[in-house]
């Protein structure tokens, strides 16, 4: 069995019930999620051996997080204890013509303030086979950059591969700094994973043609943008998420990924949304697991995408999908007829 | 800051969770609800000082329907307290082929039984720049009819504008005295406002072309009802808005207004229903908006349609929209992005 | 007023709230349901007499099912009362390409373990127009396969109309089992009803040209099956419910109605669906409904097929629709527009 | 099995769940409830035949209050369809010393409205064995009170035993026109059941040495009453309900009858309150029960406490509770100890 | 009417249902609370003009704050737009001998960061009779500390009553640091409110003779403790609330007020509790009432803990009574009975 | 570190929300609960390293059980998956004078139906330190006790201590079969824990003098009970709870530790009850905790009741309290004051 680190942040996720807006609830679903701990849960879901690395405090908020981890069977000893909170983002549904939106309340988290030396990287790759984080992570803090670096550089040096998932988020830095420090860390990453904006925003690499608000992509667009960024950085793999968004009900969710020779593009799926969020990190966990497998390049795009399509049907953060509805899916039964 | 009244009832409204059935519920949503009370909600949330005129009960469900309004900023302190009990409507979801379904229970509220001479006009008509009011009113008892005509002509007499949605109910009164006295209520109206079926049920003004029921609407029928009835009473203008009822779950969202020279239609939205009811009430609170600011016939209709498509992904009868998101989305942005 | 008369199984039916997955969800949605109960609750509801014969514990959880037939006015006095459980079946709705999932733990329920003679057939039919089972309570156990033989010969002599729905369920039998058993069952049937698979796995009897997965139907090839069907047991008419997935959110649903002559098949509704289960039954309930009210084979199959057209929108195995409601669809208004 | 028959309403009952206020609430539990219906329920629980007799509007609200009458055994095929609205009552838990409260709205309900001639007693009383009402449906309107007294006279007339509980509410009617009204109706009547203040209220018969809001009873002062109320009207029994309140949270509560001989007292439970709301109603179910099965005065007084002592502890208006239940708190089990 | 100013935090209260432990709650109930916001509600609930001061930010989520202080009829108009965070506080009921449990995740809100100058104090205290806040305040940063500084010294000049509840929070301060600025502010209050272990851990000023977690409390130590508290800062009052917790479900509630020559003290309630959070918050908006209605000091003690009494039974930090409930239970009507 | 390990059943537990009755609920609270991993639920929480020994299926429920352990931080690798189902029980909680019920719905269970030889004990107690289990397993089946004999037999091979709660339960096995059975299997056991029936129902060893119904227990009679059971079997300790049950609502819980010199009486606490279920397995993973901890035994025996004192306020079958929670109510705080 293969061994996955993924290192991040997981915050409490507050949700409206069904389509409430903020200003009308006066009760949350509460979950837990974060892009790396969403690729962990993801990929315990199918049978990996996953840790996750964090700071968490030690009370009942804290605790709670790293429950909603080990329910999902996520390795967690190697999750700090301390610091003064858990972040936290609230979540309101968007439905047809009206966005979902999120406010963040993430600043002081206890993994944004923990020093670089709270973590034993050495430990932690001990007998590793992947370690993967997205751009979420070193935006945190510096402390979080100077933490991914380190994570990084101990990754490479122990043989482990990584990925990393751009995941821009503007409320969090500049695409300046983003760029400066993404470039930095770049260097030490095999698996590149980005949407349609990401590569753009963070590296200032633009998808000739494509026209992300209208919602049209051009597959060459794109394929030009995956080389950019594999020259640039000398990637391995890259691969990116085709979101077309028709409503914030129906979108269409595929994906490509670029070997270095050649772009393989899935199989594009109309999705009736239940809850997007986490859709690119399960993406992320299907690429991860179908690399680990030796999947074939069109294979491995074709399970991400089929993975990362399951999880727009689930509500929640996390991926609860099996490997076999994963498979039965990638293998063409898009009836969604009842199994009995 | 624009000053509007609204003046009708506000009922509870009792919801089973979801789709579930009136026999299969128990447990109700309770909100508050009623024509020009969602008018008032939604002007408010637009940042419009808006007061709204009514008659509820001292007990703790009076209260309760007077602290719903009182929470989104309308202005609570002319609604008179008094009388027995508030309307109640009970509210069944529809999907698919199955129709909503909506049982009044709302005869002898406070509203309905208030002396005209409870309200004071002049002093509630001071500095107003606006008066609103539907169809309903009038039709709820002699009362209220007679009222709705101090009102009109007391706002004529102070120089405020006056709307009027026309809202025909059939289980309220006959189209024959909705025509009567509606007659003569209009005459003091500015603004007039209708659905595709309105102008036909109270006036015998037929949109020639249209079928309702199949849901194909004609543009130049429309636009002759509009004239038509402009000519009738005088108006400044008609605004209509067009419903393509799919099915219970998807239905096209537009509206027409004209304005005595020209009818101006706006943009067709294809909406995945959350909730339709409220859907009129929005459009005439997007539309006295617009009209207050100025905006041109083509923004006005334009604004006042995508305020209430965005109504239709919203639980409840208020439409809990900022005046920004209104904005972005009639400004084109159609995709549901999440909005982080 | 008619008097039917089913019989079979009643389950605990234990659903996740909305969307949730088994491995998320903290509370069930406790309702009952099963093939001939669900018959029985929509005859109810359509104003039939029906009588529902099973086997029920005494317990709490044992009245309550009898309860809830009891609620929608089934007669339940033909109710044995002892044993040990309730069948129990686990229910988590699909979306999008994520199917819904249905986990059974119904073996070693109380009717599952009643003795044929612990039921008074001659008494149950007295004054009875018709009887319907379905081919899930012969597969339950020896027991029960014996109890339907007896329960058809006993409707015969009583000069009984007799229906039965194939529904055949592989957890339960293997198709050599349930063509063995079937086929002797059915030689008391009058109605047979089937589903696009059933009478391949039960009877081998295959739809030409047909691609159950696919989605794609032809009208031919169900012809001819109806037809085998039709010469094998010389059935007065088979009917076969046609249903194309194009997701777990969105089918299309029609019927057809082969009566020795001629097949007629109905208009096809694309229904966004609220929860499926139930769809066959309730097309069933219809089509009694129909052939008992004297219906031209046209109008029969148009109402079976309307009927459970709307249960696609219902919550729970139970059709909750009124007569009028139906005939309402039956007869072209597919608008869904809110009834006032 | 004997057959009992009862006259009144059912109203929908709206709750707010668990402590909340009327004001704090956005959601009500809905379930049905009404002093005689609630006598039904619990008759039918305890295995008695029991017919309830009223009039519901043929809509939805309608059709759930019967079906909630139907789902526990109640026969309701003697409710008369038709009118306009099912009453309504508001009702929020007290908790320690915040008292609970209910708002009525009960007004113009469709039994308040119905014409004596609309019931057929004759019918409805064949082999009856006792008929029961209380206090509060002749204070309905002119009608109910009128209806009341055929209703009396006709039991009478069929040899029906007849009893009726006091249940005098003064926001229905005046003291001078309940004394007026009752008086009439209580010469019919066989047992009559009263709680502390009833007769006071109703007839000015005093419980002497009573501290009603103090909570301190007096055993000879019940007495007393008891004796007057039979010498006055000729009852053959008259039973009373002992309320002790301590707090909103915790009552004593306890029982007599007495028999023209005799005063015979329960015993006394202190009950920690789960919902006191029909607590009367199933002491008048449990007394009627016991009076029907031929029980010693001692052994139904017993009964009908250690039943209605039950009622406090379960939600709603119904006791959902079962002979043997009764039977086993009442022979002196007191210690609430799990049954497995 | 009189006007009151409060000025301080108001919080997103975070809190599982029922008695669940955040450990297993996928679910939190949503409010808002904070010491001197419960008080203006309270306040407003009496009929009271009450102005809230603080900052929240203008996203949604500061916006909810806003809208339940509106709800209740709290005037917003002085509330700061801006800043970055509502601070959070989770809350868990205790039950038996299990305490509740509160974890703050109030840091870097947005009233904590904002500068003294925001505020218009003289704006504020135009025509206002009394200013109130408690200690909690200053303690959240240097910045608040300075602005109530800041608020207490215009109050005296505009001849504005001013009232503090010690409030001490060893989570925000210590007792050196809050004896300090306490020291400093008390010198322009008016009236000290306690409970029983502020004085001490402020100001080192003890209760002699009590044993606060026995629960066992000395009428004369209390005395003394308000004597000692006058005499240091010249307060025309002190008023302290007595707890006597026998366990997180059953406490004792009781209070004192000394007026400088002497101590009265209430009647004392046993209570079962709901939800004691806000208590003391409830106990002060009680006394500020009395005072400003002149109540003689034994009726204004009596009404506060009539008040407060009230609120342990009301879920949320809101004390949700009115004038006529407190002056019921005041007066001496502990019955809990419900009201009709 | 400690290493413990449990086996049993771990099953569906299937609750009406709140008070309802299973008659009147349409939604169960469902979480996971059984003897044995009860006691592993409590010994994680307090930071023992503890695994759980069962079967379960492969299918989502069988899956969800396994997580809920899993959560809490229970090994689950030594859990056999495969079989048919899960057992579920169904939960009805009391109130007042209203006893609380059980229906258990647990034959044919996959853990019944394991094979002796489907676990390895050997890897199993491979650096354990203690085995427990309860007579509940034994009692399930053939196999079971089968099982039972083996394990314990290994673990005393092994050197591990052995404990067990004899745990009768009527509806599974006859005091008979349970006497020859646990006769057998407690000749392996080291620590015996029994409530105040077991050892008369297993055994035949009466408490002389105590009245379990009427809720009075001897101090002297409890000694001869756990002397004599010492004396036939050779425990080191037996351990007894000591429950009093004054209502369904309220208990007095205290325990007993009888070491074969003395027997060590703790503390007896009135629970007000939240959730009763799982009391005495959390008494014997405070016992077991205390024992591993080497505390002397009285401290043993007020760690164990304090722990399960606290129980009793938590919902669900286990029971989450931190070992400073328990420490600090066996240090003497009972006040159940809020902890901020």
């Amino acid at each position: 069995m293969s061994k996955v680190v993924t290192y991040g942040e997981i915050m409490l996720r507050l949700s409206p019930e069904n389509y409430l807006r903020f200003l009308q609830c006066d009760r949350y679903e509460a979950s837990f999620g974060g892009a790396e701990a969403n690729v962990a849960v993801s990929l315990s879901n199918f049978g990996v051996e996953c840790h996750f690395v964090s700071k968490l405090p030690e009370h009942e908020i804290g605790q709670a997080a790293l429950n909603a981890l080990r329910r999902y069977g996520v390795k967690t000893d190697r999750i700090v204890r301390g610091g003064e909170r858990v972040g936290i983002y609230f979540c309101e549904k968007g439905a047809s013509q009206r966005p979902g939106k999120v406010i963040y309340d993430r600043a002081y988290s206890a993994v944004s303030q923990a020093a670089p030396d709270e973590y034993d990287w050495n430990g932690i790759f001990k007998d590793a086979d992947w370690f993967h984080f997205t751009g979420i992570t070193p935006a945190l803090s510096e402390l979080t950059a100077q933490t991914c670096l380190d994570a990084v550089r101990k990754a490479k040096e122990a043989g482990v591969t990584v990925s990393c998932d751009l995941n821009f988020r503007k409320k969090l830095w500049t695409p300046e700094k983003a760029g400066k420090i993404m470039g930095e860390i770049c260097r030490y990453v095999d698996y590149c994973i980005a949407n349609e904006e990401d590569a753009k925003d963070v590296f200032g690499i633009e998808a000739d043609g494509s026209d992300i608000y209208g919602g049209k992509l051009d597959r060459n667009g794109y394929e030009s943008v995956a080389e950019k960024l594999a020259l640039r950085f000398g990637f391995k793999g890259v691969a990116i998420t085709l979101r077309e968004s028709r409503s914030a009900s129906d979108n269409n969710w595929s994906g490509m990924l670029y070997t270095g020779k050649k772009a393989y593009f899935s199989r594009k799926y109309p999705v009736h949304i239940v809850d997007r969020v986490g859709g690119g990190d399960s993406f992320g966990a299907g690429l991860i697991y179908a690399l680990l497998s030796d999947y074939d390049p069109q294979s491995a795009v074709e399970f991400a995408v089929a993975s990362s399509c399951l999880k727009h049907s689930i509500e929640g953060d996390f991926n609860l999908v099996s490997l076999k509805e994963v498979a039965n899916l990638a293998s063409g039964d898009f009836s969604g007829r009842v199994q009995r």
